[in-house]
């Protein structure tokens, strides 16, 4: 198991605007702020989504498309670096009118209706993404 | 991206009552601890739920009353402000018997089987919700 | 409601194993670390997994096997004392390439495709399960 112990340090409680990109807006406020290691957990609400599903074996992503208005029951993330700079990753889970959830990895062109946010920084050791060829994915090492 | 910065406080590890409605209990906590500011995290199971979908043209909620006991996958919220007095919003994943999972905001009379919450107050700015005539909703501004 | 006051003490940002068994990597952490008090957070991805559902009548488990491939869209839980060790208690989100969501509580078997967890520890009063016969499950008291 791969540990990185941290300090938790000041939140930001964030709402990004009415209409903007969830993960974009994520990104550029890190990226303004200088927030190299952060958590995030947020709810709300989107007017239509993107969600990948990553295949495993044949390592390539899945974008799914949900161009509806649904709720965001939860999100939750991190940030950390990829080649040097600050990146957001963040997995999703929405609802639609009768309840019923979809789920992801968070891409662009999720339309913010309403979001609340908790971002809390961390404060040590850099945590960095590299590529890792058993799974095609920048993970930590 | 409306940014509250805040400092995270002590934490509560909370465990309503059996068979209590889980957001009164909630709300009744931050409203006795005077608690204007948090965010919560939780897991457990209910034997009872109403979700809520907010029809974002029609500026309606939907509730949806789901008769049935149900694993809590997560939920996660906050505490602000509204009207003077700190309100709860919570939103929620439930899994029934099969694993398929329902979500959205948490309405009242969710009744707790058993829930495990941790409930992080946090000290900073105020963060209030008023009327936002764009969605229909009290919102953070 | 049962209130446990605590400090927020220093965080672990884990990565678990590729291939290991997510609830026991998990488990074999805290009890190293001696870790007896602590709020989990995750997102990733899995490439088998097992849910329980709690019936809570029958004060039975149904355990669903998932021998699938799956992105983690959430999981969330703690860790507690029971008979005197250190348990960890996680529920999950997880979402197949339809972004359809399957959860519960976590069983063994979960297999780590990519895993990237806050597990935040707590200091305070010590938080302890006992056998509860009205739900048939080891809970807070």
């Amino acid at each position: 198991m791969l540990d990185f112990q941290a300090t938790i340090g000041p939140a930001h409680i964030l709402k990004p605007a009415y209409g903007s990109d969830l993960l974009k807006e994520l990104g550029d406020f890190v990226r303004a702020k200088g927030i190299n290691l952060a958590w995030l957990s947020g709810v709300g609400a989107v007017s239509q989504a993107t969600i990948r599903y990553y295949d495993q074996p044949k390592q390539e992503w899945i974008d799914l498309v949900l161009d509806r208005r649904l709720e965001v029951a939860g999100m939750l993330g991190n940030v950390s670096l990829l080649n040097g700079e600050p990146i957001v990753h963040v997995h999703i889970t929405l609802c639609d009118e009768e309840g019923h959830c979809f789920g992801g990895h968070l891409g662009n062109d999720t339309l913010v209706f309403n979001m609340e946010i908790l971002l809390t920084t961390l404060t040590g050791p850099a945590v960095t993404r590299k590529m890792d060829p058993q799974t095609g994915l920048t993970l930590w090492y």
